[in-house]
């Protein structure tokens, strides 16, 4: 492969990666959505697109098992296809938690619409956030984006917690909503893993962008 | 680095991998009776495996990226690398995962000792015999031990089913130990995920072994 098909090849990698964030991002908001507005359409939708993400995931692990092997990368080509592969199960991750989020959705449905008084509206907001930054932070290969992704990824802890308090009081004072306040637990727990997704990613594009710059200073002539 | 070298230093990769494995089993029956006696001993011992987990996985990552890099391996050898890197992941999680059933072990300390009247032993048996089994893949290249792990992980997302339902149904009539009842469900929860990390492993294990199977019939004499 010439070295430009394969610089190609790479951005047919990104291309693709970043498809299957905006569909992980599409399938946490509709989830969410779901889950606050008990809206069964809208858990079709989520199960649809977890399945786009899955096939998105074995395609993306094909085409960077086979560059790693047929093009053996060095230096930065070789991080940025690292960083694929774990960008790539954070993101079916997000995916799987999705699905948990609509889970819980139709255990719900059919029971009480009791107040929760926890705003998950705010959390999901955040959450969001945080996947658009992760996104925007691949795309742009900014790794500067990575410091506010980890303050966000605090508050979503912070707001975690306080539903966690919150629902299992309102659990004592409301005994007959217990389902659907162990919902709303699982539903923020979820909420929370997937923002330590988010976080993975910056992570990750920074161990990439970092091989960039090493590389950037140390032989600037390369190229 | 010479092909004897090089050999040796996948074996110090396989070495390492493995004895992380140990720790991550060691991690995760630690918290679960930590959780069932209420041991604060046993919580701070969770805390100190799962440090030196995180540092393990540090280290295989730098290991693993150095060789990928410097030697730019082909077919079983980066195959094998590959799943090291995801193998990598799910341990950590699994130490994370342990993280979690201390974490609700800590937040019940002091808490009216309810009988939930869920079996966690069993629960935890079945999974200790997951990661035991995804070990004993990996360290003895079996991919045959693959399926033994699929139906234990069928087993065990049944027992978390049924150990949700029973909880729920306990807090509508204790809801005075909703606490407690809660936190069994998010440790139930736990080791279902814990579930999955070994099953993931036994998948990346049959990944490498594939690769293996497929050298050895194409090129039965490149070695």
């Amino acid at each position: 492969m010439s070295r430009t098909r394969f610089q190609q090849e790479l951005a047919a990698v990104k291309d693709k990666i970043l498809a299957m964030a905006a569909l992980a991002q599409e399938s946490v908001s509709s989830a969410l959505e779901a889950y606050l507005l008990r809206d069964e359409q809208l858990c079709e939708f989520v199960k649809r697109t977890e399945r786009a993400i899955n096939s998105a995931q074995r395609e993306i692990d094909e085409m960077t098992c086979t560059l790693l092997a047929q093009e053996q990368p060095m230096a930065v080509d070789l991080r940025f296809l690292l960083a694929v592969i774990k960008i790539n199960r954070d993101l079916e991750r997000i995916g799987d938690l999705a699905m948990n989020i609509r889970r819980r959705t139709r255990e719900i449905m059919g029971t009480y619409p009791a107040d929760l008084r926890v705003d998950f509206a705010k959390m999901g907001l955040v959450v969001d956030r945080m996947i658009r930054s992760a996104i925007r932070a691949l795309l742009e290969g900014d790794a500067c984006l990575a410091d506010v992704i980890r303050e966000m990824d605090d508050e979503v802890d912070r707001m975690n917690c306080q539903a966690h308090d919150a629902l299992l009081h309102f659990i004592g004072e409301n005994p007959q909503c217990a389902r659907q306040a162990v919902a709303g637990i699982l539903v923020a727990k979820s909420l929370e893993r997937i923002a330590d997704h988010a976080s993975n990613i910056a992570v990750d594009v920074i161990f990439w962008i970092r091989a960039a710059d090493v590389r950037h200073e140390l032989a600037p002539d390369l190229d």
